[in-house]
């Protein structure tokens, strides 16, 4: 096919809304943590970001869309994208739009899917392990899985479909985040007090870019904007966040008396998540459906792991990705319809009970992927490099002894730390200048 | 007419980018509040957002955009969005673009407008009160307006127009702004000092992601990317809100000595407000003249029912809003021109000076609904279940007393809430867990 | 050629993700700078964006896009765009979409360009001062700068290239701020100390919405959605912020032990900057190499700048955008290749060594330009009204003292300052009373 300038529109546009979702992530983390760990989480995000990006392009959309072996991964014809076209399109993923825009696309996927998991490890995790983490994250698991799913593996044969990441994404990372939680440890003095979040502005500011970048997220996973699929996606997205939404702030208001913020934020976001392998193949209405289902069982989830296991998944990674993403990856095998997209398959409503089985494979792969690998990762790490800050560290943030910085500095601040900084420097600067004239 | 890619590229974004104004409209607010109440409008803006979308979907879409019974109502042929296709267009709305992409572009409406309203009603309204004021708000206000202007009814058939809402929205919203002060009555200690703002850069944040979605929001309403009509719109939007921003900031160094940010960001408010009912029909250069007057006009609003009236619309939806959007909507009859838009109408300037009268009748039918019917709906909130939070509430902050959130918490607090919050949530899982053993 | 409704939908969102970018810019800057000058910078921005997005509008386009003459000025035909189109293309310039979306297109580069500067002057500039300043800087810089490289001037005659910026924008600014840095003098109690950002969060938000927004910037200037040029924009754009990402953030680590946040946002900013120019000429791969010498280059330029010469550019604008810009600049001349872009030019790789000297002059030119135009334009003033706040200002802030207002209040300010400020509105509200009886 030729290239269309309106997909190629709202491609261009759907990449920029998920790229937005990665710092808009790390706003939204930001928000509900401790100001000590506050500035932290954008490094990590940031620094993965980055990376991720340089990955993406050197090797790893390679091995995950490249030509199969055996659908098991990809070749490396394509690394550097030597031979992804710009003024071409790859034939067989997206037909309209040039290649490059293709990768780029899926690029954004690849770096913010690890990225979830600092929602899990926040306020404890060393900085240098966290960097190999999700670089063997991604390698080890991602990579594998969006082959098999997404670039014509195994799964794909079997029948397994994922429109935007439900299985890819939220599955493994929600299982992913377990692991994490688990071999990691919880934080110290561990309880309701250290969840209070600094400030629910910036948190509400993360969830809200994050809202609107799901848009592109899911609607651009159509690849197009020909037809109807991107614009039944953007409205069946909706329904199902505002569904999810309502209930979380139902269920908190019913649980401790006040409707909360957080928890309606929170609801969005499992809406979002939890509707995204669904949100190409289903009706609006029946996204109304699924919406319940996500809201109730993702809250669910939190009050089971945090309230019960006390497993300290810092910021409910599990629930709000895992338990939501399970849930409509499911939903596929009941409420997919080909008169919706005619690309995509039908599920039992549809007079095809097989797809629930096929989606549940999907779902159990990913998951054992997601717990399993993470877990081996994280305790080789812990053996070799160690993967938790020191108490002391821990206790007096991560920003501080991490990253030397303060998310919030003010001016008396300034002027006692005046003296004590600018002799640093001095000193740092002599030890550069001799360092120069040593060689 | 068939499907066009370019066309649903650009409402998949327009949708998108009003979606986004909806936080914004909550964190620019936020900003401008005080600390102790920065959090209950998130809740209010995020609640409502699901709500309303909620309601649009089940039924507000088919009430406002279905069949007219005698020009006055829709009918329930689209309830739930069936017979809605998402292959093909509702020819007679939008007739280029997938079916329900034109729903969820007209749902961010619905959400939006009522939404408005939060910045009258700030920092005294009972939250329980608020979800039934909107929610009868949209169905007694809103959806009627939207059907008489926009969906074939009455004052369609009478040749008012309105390119984006400001006779539907931003006229019946200012003055529904009003009705709510008057009922609602003045915050306790009104006066300059607690109308200070918390936050600036919240504030600033807020009116630019405003100001980027009103690009959605205009130029959307053209519901189309091909000919020149988006793409006036956009030049004519951006021209307004720069010429009002001027001015207020003009305005506010005159009065004050000092150019202030606030009066700047609510100028430019003013301006995208204000021509968004014209901003489809007239030229760059009479949109810069109509910007004048809108700046003018809406910072004496400001003066008049703030200062001179003492009236408390917190944060001036009446002027920003109202006065504002009357000013556009009066303006199309003077400056439209088929010229510009071949599916618009002319006006005074372009032989047509029956259109000045025409839209001063749907501007006097907007007025009038959004006042009498706000006045009734929160008279008869006020006698059933009460409609302001009681003094003591009231100064500690809805935040705590309504919603149990703080906006910012810092590390001191967490630490001595600790044992509390611990002991209080030990006793609530001992209720549950004493509730289910009951059962 | 007739209008793309996919080329029109791409430019609505790209300019809109530009106007986005001006804000975002005053984000950015304002989480680095101090808490009592975090206002300020908000009122530099939106006054003037709003006053250069006027100038554009009544003359600037025209002056710059206008016919030549002699190749050194437009004219002034299309003064208040009269008879610019708004159903038809600039034929010239933008073949595909309406002529008024060109001019708003290029409006918001002529808002952000000097607005750039604030970066350098923050802290101690006359507000009065400022706005003189950036509009003869458009005038005497900008406007003719645009018009001998996109205008169709001399140094196009020339042959110099500049896809979306670094000769026009970036390497004259990054100049200018060298220029308005000596004139201006460093901020009272120069060192390490004063350059702690005061909101890292507001810092990492702005950053992240500059990187969204110059997506449109870059892949805009592509001026369609049409082909491969706009896609293969946007992966060498990403790429390349990427890269210096990464460098800025490995050098921080090494210099002084900590991976840095603000160094790691400040490598992703230079790589955007940096790679602008060539975005649309050169491959993924060679963005690759090109963000490596951006980021060590840049980053090297604060070390000489910042910390050898000592010279206050506040937030290191000449390196960041100036440096940057001039390596990316002068990698067009290596790296161009038509077959990336058939309308670009072939670098020294691809056979063709003259454009690297061609590119030479364009930056020896709007460096010559940048620097010199400035250090008159502010001479001038420094002598006529002066530039510098007094020394008790700049102690106090620019927040109180230009424009009474402070960044942030809390409850306990607002109960203190309270009485005061009541008495002083009335005493205005007295003062404007008598006015009006006088009359």
């Amino acid at each position: 096919m030729v290239l269309d300038s309106g997909d190629t529109a709202w491609m261009l546009v759907a990449g920029s809304l998920v790229l937005l979702m990665i710092p808009a992530l790390g706003l939204f983390e930001s928000g509900l943590l401790r100001k000590k760990n506050a500035a932290s989480i954008f490094m990590q995000i940031f620094f993965g970001l980055a990376l991720l990006s340089v990955m993406w392009f050197v090797f790893g959309f390679s091995l995950s869309f490249g030509d199969s072996t055996m659908g098991l991964v990809g070749n490396m014809d394509w690394v550097f994208l030597k031979g992804v076209p710009s003024d071409a399109p790859l034939e067989q993923y997206a037909p309209t739009i040039p290649g490059v825009l293709f990768v780029k696309f899926q690029l954004m996927f690849a770096a913010i899917t690890p990225l979830l998991l600092t929602g899990t490890i926040a306020e404890r995790m060393k900085f240098s392990s966290f960097i190999i983490f999700i670089s063997a994250w991604s390698m080890l698991i991602y990579y594998p899985l969006v082959h098999w799913v997404w670039g014509g593996g195994w799964l794909a044969q079997l029948g397994v479909v994922d429109f935007a990441g439900g299985i890819v994404i939220h599955t493994s990372v929600g299982m992913a985040a377990l692991a994490a939680a688990l071999v990691l440890g919880r934080r110290r003095h561990y309880g309701p007090a250290i969840m209070i979040p600094h400030s629910i502005p910036l948190a509400v500011l993360g969830s809200s870019l994050l809202w609107l970048g799901w848009f592109g997220f899911n609607a651009g996973s159509a690849l197009s904007a020909s037809g109807g699929v991107a614009g039944n996606t953007v409205i069946v997205t909706h329904m199902a966040s505002s569904v999810s939404a309502l209930i979380w702030a139902g269920l908190s208001w019913i649980r401790t008396g006040k409707p909360s913020v957080v928890a309606t934020i929170n609801g969005a976001i499992a809406g979002l998540a939890g509707i995204t392998p669904a949100s190409g193949f289903v009706s609006a209405e029946h996204a109304f459906v699924i919406g319940i289902a996500i809201g109730v069982i993702s809250y669910s989830g939190v009050v089971l792991f945090k309230e019960r296991l006390k497993i300290d998944d810092a910021l409910d990674v599990s629930s709000v990705h895992g338990v939501a993403g399970i849930v409509g990856a499911l939903a596929i095998g009941i409420f997919a319809s080909t008169a919706i997209n005619p690309g995509g398959v039908d599920g039992l409503l549809f007079g095809n009970p097989d797809q629930l089985w096929i989606q549940a494979v999907g779902v159990g792969v990913a998951a054992a992927m997601g717990f399993g690998g993470t877990w081996i990762i994280l305790q080789v790490l812990k053996h070799l490099i160690g993967i938790r800050v020191s108490p002391e560290v821990e206790d007096v943030g991560l920003d501080i002894s991490e990253h030397a910085e303060s998310a919030y500095s003010d001016e008396e601040e300034f002027m006692l730390d005046m003296d004590d900084y600018t002799d640093e420097l001095q000193e740092k600067d002599e030890i550069l200048f001799k360092k120069k004239k040593d060689r």
